[in-house]
């Protein structure tokens, strides 16, 4: 694995950010996320342990946009948000899976990711949705995913649905 | 959330399958995973644990097509498999992340998942690629993803890249 020490320069670099989890996202055309829990549920006996809706729409429609709805799936967290205009944190082409990875510091992972070779998407902004509050920087890598890196989902066990 | 309760008969055929872990899957084109593969090390810090190569195409050609590269990252354990027409578990429409679920019981857990809105991709077959071996049945959610419900990664750890 030739390929592995041409770039043992950037470890130490990367020592430098620490992410705490991963987490996939399952972007679902909306208001369809409402119904993708449901499915995940029935078929895999995943649990809900926390929703976020959007703040705006909850009094306005029988169904709010889900932001994200945290599922716990054999011992790990999947993501379930709906895709729309102007309330999720990534819309993908077509859809897709986007790959949510915490840290704490948002920025500096934002950097290497590009300084490795990804490409930033927008700016780094305050979210109060997949990733229950915080930063979070998007960082389309070369082959086409998507990762929201953000900081740590620290509310997300207080939202119950 | 009245759906919830609409659907809790299906609660205790659930609970009869038991799933041990969940990995995305990123699906690549080939040959770039082990491109793929760099650029996570080096932009996410992540380390390679395990790496599954087609037995067949590692004599004849420099850079085999990886079935599925192990990758720890944030606690977690993502897979990176070079998309390839005979040689990968799951081909997915242009890409994209495939779910590994893993269970020791796959085809209770296929029928399950298909009893609840999912579609069979095929068969139940023996593996040798993303999962390290055992059996692997696909299911496509209704919302375009792709579950690959497999056996337990037992093997991984005796793959070292």
């Amino acid at each position: 694995m030739a390929q592995e020490e041409v770039q043992n320069g950037g470890a130490e670099k990367v020592a430098a950010v620490k992410f705490t989890a991963v987490k996939p996202q399952l972007m679902v055309e909306a208001p369809k996320a409402v119904d993708a829990v449901q499915f995940y549920k029935s078929a895999f006996g995943a649990v809900e342990v926390g929703r976020t809706v959007h703040p705006k729409r909850k009094a306005e429609q029988e169904l709010p946009h889900i932001l994200s709805a945290q599922l716990e799936l054999a011992g790990s967290i999947i993501l379930v948000s709906d895709i729309a205009e102007n309330s999720t944190p990534v819309k993908t082409d077509g859809g897709g899976c986007v790959l949510c990875l915490e840290t704490e510091d948002v920025k500096a992972a934002v950097d290497k990711a590009v300084s490795a070779g990804g490409v930033a998407v927008g700016e780094i902004t305050e979210d109060d949705g997949a990733c229950c509050g915080g930063l979070v920087g998007k960082v389309k890598d070369p082959y086409g995913y998507v990762w929201a890196i953000c900081s740590p989902a620290k509310k997300c066990d207080d939202v119950k649905a």
